[in-house]
């Protein structure tokens, strides 16, 4: 007879769960306060996962293929519905919506493509290479020796990165990009539902240009392949900034050196705090 | 007495029109023949300024921000009803959703931000330059003696290349990049409302890989700045092909080496005739 340790189950897979209402389509669910970002705002990429773990529940295809939120409104903890349609039910393709409300309103709107990644060949050109990083027990932890208390997020998702980013030590480096690694605490591999998480759980790296925050208002992200287990590396770039607003691309790699992920938001700085920078 | 002649007016302007019906939120329209890709199918981008027309009778700023569209069945010429629904309405950014719809169903489902992007200083940081590419009128229209009867989009809107494309003479180069100029026909000036369109009206890249078609699943585009008159440099880049899905990225700057409108999407290969490629 084998006895196992019972495995605790990571925050994330109790956090996404959702509940069947008498309506069809919708859902009943919890915005769990451990997914906080500075502010004490729930972070955007959760909101997403769980509306992907509702469009799961009534699309045909297992794996998120390209998912575009708008967030709408703040999300706090607490309870949420989550209203589903579907839009088309095809052979490769699947598409729904996914609005998470509460009284107030819509706090997330999302549109997602579903497939099979799970067919066909998982590479057929490939013409960019993952972040050429240290092994992660190489990197640094910024939030080893100072944790962020109200951003609860840092406590479910951990990132190493090669050096300590320059905003973090209060010397913002002029150049938006970063390269790092990126897992879930503890080690929970990464599955298709849950990139979408990840290509927002980082700070971004507008930050470097010495603005004191930015908010994103909507985040598209491509699924391409089934992650292999453990850590993840991490690309973020920011290219511009206009009128207020600019653009964070993502891209995450597993360690097989292949992308299995690729995302873009566009997002606002808040008004009148702007600094000018340029590289 | 001043008399100017007439001046027609472009077939964007008269093919986006929309017109209010009784029930709020409602618009009618006509899906134009004159924006048909390869296989007499409406034009995704078309589609797109459509609904960003129908979009801007109901929220309250001028400029799309950031426009996501979901292709959900082919559209084909003829008659079409336009629902929009507001998100929210802020101060800086409003959100709302337009389906274009006929009774087979959603053709193309999208969410819009808008905003004033006639606010706010235009540029504060940019780390990248636009296509170093000779005059249009040095370079090649490479449908100059072969014109794509089916594709009638290609009468409205005109490219100019500075070689002309592998693709286009049979021979795909296996680099699916290319940098190029596009404008309306006759030299019709863009505007925030139209580059959503034009992100999406030249052949894709990925034809440089032998592969026989795409169709955009998804497609994202971020309005950045209001362009000047003139031709618009073009950037279009796809990175990556798995599992039969691939993204492609496009740039649009003005002549004043701003980017205007940044874009990627995911689109589908045509199954069973994909060769592999490799650079």
């Amino acid at each position: 007879m084998t006895i196992e340790n019972p495995v605790a189950e990571h925050p994330f897979d109790t956090d996404t769960r959702v509940a069947a209402t008498d309506t069809p389509g919708r859902f009943r669910a919890e915005l769990s306060p451990r997914w906080q970002a500075l502010g004490a705002v729930v972070n955007g990429g959760y909101s997403v996962a769980l509306s992907l773990s509702a469009l799961r529940e009534v699309l045909a295809h297992p794996d998120p293929l390209v998912v575009s939120s708008f967030f709408v409104r703040p999300g706090h903890p607490g309870p949420v519905e989550i209203d589903t349609e579907v839009l088309n039910q095809g052979r490769r393709v699947s598409t729904g919506q996914a609005r998470v409300t509460t009284g107030a309103g819509d706090i997330v709107c999302t549109t997602a493509s579903f497939t099979d990644l799970g067919r066909g060949s998982d590479e057929t050109a490939g013409f960019s290479t993952m972040p050429d990083l240290p092994a992660p027990e190489d990197c640094i932890d910024p939030l080893a020796g100072a944790p962020m208390a109200e951003a609860t997020l840092t406590e479910q998702i951990e990132c190493r990165y090669p050096v300590t980013p320059g905003w973090f030590a209060g010397q913002p480096t002029g150049k938006p990009h970063a390269e790092f690694w990126i897992r879930f605490t503890g080690g929970r591999p990464a599955d298709t539902a849950s990139l979408a998480l990840l290509v927002d759980a980082a700070a971004p790296v507008v930050l470097e240009l010495g603005v004191p925050g930015s908010a994103t208002v909507e985040l598209t992200t491509h699924i391409r392949r089934r992650p292999a287990p453990g850590w993840l590396a991490c690309r973020a770039t920011t290219g511009h900034v206009a009128h207020g607003y600019h653009e964070e691309d993502f891209e995450l790699w597993d360690t097989g050196n292949r992308l299995v992920a690729q995302a873009r938001q566009l997002a606002v700085i808040p008004e009148g705090r702007h600094k000018t920078a340029r590289s």
